[in-house]
């Protein structure tokens, strides 16, 4: 989608304050505007258009529809040691998100590790930006979201279970190593890009109506039976994604999201770890690197095939749309210079 | 293989009294042998044969190869809080994991969560032991191992990944809901089976040497290109994991491991939270069950499939086994009973 003759390419500055005018104008302050569409530049600047300029428009939506409340800010409900709860009170997702990985942080710093599970919350957008943000600041990060019912549960046909997606982040000298991943093998986003681009899957992504595995976009898309990763693996682990989400905050599970007219209301969970206290933080950097070259040198299954740590595409795809500006659909584009 | 002609059935008790008969002739201490074979039976009670029963005659080898150290207990690295790096000193696998879990809740019965890292210990047989062990005690549960190289990274064909295991696991009533799944699609274990019984595997599980994916067990075993879990999402996934493994305890990598003349002296982590300290602590339990009945009213995709949950079908080969004895195949209990 982002390889078109109908792009338009936007500097990163210039779609940053066209974000900033457009959350100002819809009740965000300005230190919150700026922070927010720092968020949604960023994901665009490193190729995430789908979680940046992409949706942008329809979390403007969200903000009217009562959805997202500009100006919420979490409220603590429970703080025990290195674990607490938080109430996201609907605010903007990536405000509540980069606040409560602030604060997983904040707490691993004193003890070590710190969990913060936040109920009550909205869409974090790309889960990556929590990741890099931790992982940039000297710290390891895991951490997960619900989402509303997505999926058919292994074995079902209806849907039942979220794609709650999970990232892992550790740092790597100026960047870091960055895993973030939905659990649903593709997106409905990537089938309905396949499908119009009239090519079948690399690899099997769902069952067709007669139940067979299949690489073809649009059968997936009428049967709506996506493949979780492994199959029943990835189904098992979204639900316990979920029922972690759930508890740890108190907040709401994806049944009791699914129930609602909208996807918000959402559980997250944030795990941050403090290398600097570990006895050979000193050689975790090497640690790291001997790992990511042992990876490197493996024998390429077929001729011109990168083997690849996960992250390292983003740096490509960033300096890219550095030099080019970000490729955004003219379409789109408008929409959001009308807003 | 565990429903076959060539199986007599055990009592647990007998099985376990043999264990600890073998295990002390081994350098165990009562005490330590009584807990380890604890381990392997539970495990084959629970239907986990090939890290229970199957694997017992090998372990006993690996203490005798000197891999195992008997007598060996862990050593703290380092404290920081919530957070502890231990070295397993080539103990027992079971031993050393039980103590990292026990560990890893009571740091998180003071501080909520808590983290423990344990580097250069042995093969923990069963991740879901120790999800077991703290979602019984009341504390969710997240850990995971690494292993030496036994699958290639995505895109790749040599073996430069591990399986690594991982487990998510929280309490349920007077049981739990526990995941335990490695990041092969299948274990070359199971290819083996399928392969000895002439059966196609139900999904696509590896690459032939032409690389396309295939469900013929034999053509991925001649290959060695096992399929990770959601293609490059479970190769991406192995590779954090080993990161992190290594990197939280100072032990060795999965690099590092598969350059030893054996698979020992691996890293792992383990990770406990406290829910008692939760402010909705009083309704995990519904939250639970709320979620595990939407999944259960899924439409089933095929007539007669179950849709069930983690660790669900645990319980019945649990009662099953009770009533019946736990299978084994005559030869691997000769073999045990003339240790």
């Amino acid at each position: 989608m982002q390889k078109s003759v109908n792009n338009i390419f936007i500097s990163p500055e210039k779609m940053k304050s066209e974000f900033v005018r457009i959350l100002i104008n819809n009740g965000f302050t300005d230190t919150k505007a700026e922070i927010c569409a720092d968020v949604f530049t960023v994901n665009s600047l490193e190729g995430v258009y789908s979680h940046g300029v992409n949706r942008f428009t329809r979390f403007v939506g969200n903000i009217r529809k009562g959805y997202v409340k500009p100006d919420a800010e979490p409220s603590m409900i429970k703080s025990s040691g290195s674990l607490e709860q938080w109430n996201g009170n609907l605010g903007p997702g990536p405000l509540n998100a980069l606040f409560a990985t602030e604060r997983a942080m904040k707490l691993a710093s004193e003890n070590g590790i710190g969990l913060v599970a936040i109920g009550n919350t909205n869409h974090w957008m790309r889960g990556g930006t929590y990741g890099w943000h931790a992982a940039r600041k000297g710290y390891a990060f895991i951490g997960w979201t619900n989402t509303e019912a997505n999926m058919p549960a292994w074995g079902a046909k209806d849907f039942r279970i979220g794609n709650n997606p999970l990232v892992f982040a550790v740092p790597y000298g100026n960047e870091a190593i960055v895993l973030d991943f939905a659990m649903s093998q593709y997106s409905y986003g990537k089938l309905e890009l396949y499908q119009t681009e009239g090519r079948p899957l690399p690899y099997p992504g769902g069952f067709n109506t007669r139940g067979e595995l299949t690489t073809d976009p649009g059968e997936i898309l009428l049967s709506r039976r996506a493949l979780p990763v492994g199959y029943w693996k990835g189904s098992g682990l979204s639900l316990l994604l979920d029922i972690l989400a759930a508890a740890l905050s108190g907040g709401f599970s994806t049944s009791e999201i699914s129930r609602l007219e909208a996807e918000y209301a959402l559980s997250q969970v944030f795990i941050a770890i403090n290398l600097k206290k570990l006895a050979n933080s000193e050689s975790i950097e090497k640690t790291i690197h001997n790992i990511l070259q042992d990876i490197t040198v493996s024998i390429p299954a077929d001729t011109g095939t990168e083997i690849r740590y996960p992250g390292e595409n983003i740096i490509k795809v960033r300096e890219e749309n550095k030099r080019k500006g970000i490729p955004v659909n003219k379409d789109i584009w408008r929409k959001i210079i009308e807003e």
